[in-house]
């Protein structure tokens, strides 16, 4: 997969395409990402890449033209362009599964400025990563490159991210790592007992559990299971 | 504010903290964000700071040790200790607002693996930025950071946060740049008319269109003025 991402601060990627899994994939050759500063494409004597709003207004705006003539130079039949912005459709693993299967991704991330409205024209998809504010789409867009680039072949352990929250559609079960004790508090019995199918069961439970205490509306939106459904009567009657 | 962040990837903060507004809002004294690498913790000879799951399962588990001790020197009554986790509460413009209150703040990034269950006793909240998985908590904590200290006095302009999506519960209005036309496409006559009634009420009316058409599920969490409210009938009736 090649991801070029479009933004005035390249400098605040470095620190995301030098760490751990994302550069080790890099190092791969499983993802390229390239950092096209926009400001480069300007094509007016001081390199603007903003103006004033029409209408009046707080803020600037950036403009059309930079944008669009970076974008051109990047973008092919395969390519699926996204803007980073508030208004956008809320990132979720379904959707990063999705993306994770292009080949070439194109994002766009404005900074603190609002975008030309015209610039929509030039995009596939608007993307958020969530109801807060931002103070621009670099943030936003390393956490999409994130959520899709473990997701591709040989990026992390195949079956390491199958346990995961969300990916099941519920929120993980309780980890316990040594000391057998600490501050007080032991591991519970049941993993330390080597019965696998106790432990499968226990786990199952207690996801089911924090799901359904934690984050309720998880559980409407999952297809349960037989076993599942029992557990979660059994949860239900106990509370 | 003060904000301590405990990540095992500190170089990853780098391009963060020294880019426009958080870097001007640590340069002004508004905000003091120190990265703890909680690896010097470790009070094992090889500096560990993960090992196998009780119960069996694929990846490592972050050990109590390292992050409780880091914690322990940071901690004092005014602190508000986070948890980064996809099992949190999910971050809203709202949560951050709240957030925004604290002086001191003290934010926990796992990377990879899972926390052992028994960190949880130490720590106030767990947040989550979103349904998604990713690598590590950093970005996810990065993000927090940034939609907080945009809010602190002084560390953007006044009024220019108060137009934002999300901070009135409705998604921005189109907002237009030089030049007049760009690609055949003409900035609506409106915003050029210089009558201010005018531009607001045409701005508010593709507010809520947007948001309308985008997220309708922003408008039912809206308390909606009666203005609002005529609008939004005259949207749906021409729908």
């Amino acid at each position: 997969m090649k991801i070029d991402i479009l933004s005035l601060f390249p400098d605040m990627f470095t620190g995301f395409l030098n760490t751990s899994i994302i550069k080790r994939a890099i190092d791969s050759h499983i993802v390229e990402v390239n950092i096209h500063d926009f400001r480069e494409f300007a094509d007016n004597k001081h390199k603007k890449v903003d103006d004033y709003p029409y209408g009046g207004g707080q803020g600037m705006v950036l403009m059309c033209q930079p944008i669009v003539d970076c974008l051109k130079t990047l973008t092919t039949p395969k390519s699926l362009v996204i803007l980073m912005s508030p208004q956008g459709q809320t990132l979720q693993q379904s959707v990063s599964v999705q993306l994770a299967q292009y080949e070439h991704l194109i994002i766009i991330c404005g900074h603190y400025e609002g975008f030309d409205e015209r610039i929509r024209d030039y995009v596939d998809m608007e993307l958020s990563i969530g109801d807060y504010i931002l103070t621009g789409g670099e943030l936003a867009s390393m956490v999409v490159c994130d959520s899709i680039i473990r997701l591709l072949d040989g990026a992390i352990r195949e079956t390491s991210h199958e346990d995961d929250s969300f990916s099941e559609g519920l929120l993980e079960y309780p980890q316990y790592t040594r000391p057998y004790e600490y501050d007080g508090n032991a591991v519970p019995d049941v993993l330390l007992s080597g019965h696998h199918e106790n432990i499968r069961q226990w786990r199952l439970k207690q996801s089911l559990l924090k799901t359904y205490r934690q984050r309720p509306d998880l559980l409407e939106k999952k297809e349960l299971t037989k076993e599942e459904l029992k557990i979660l009567q059994e949860i239900k009657e106990n509370n």
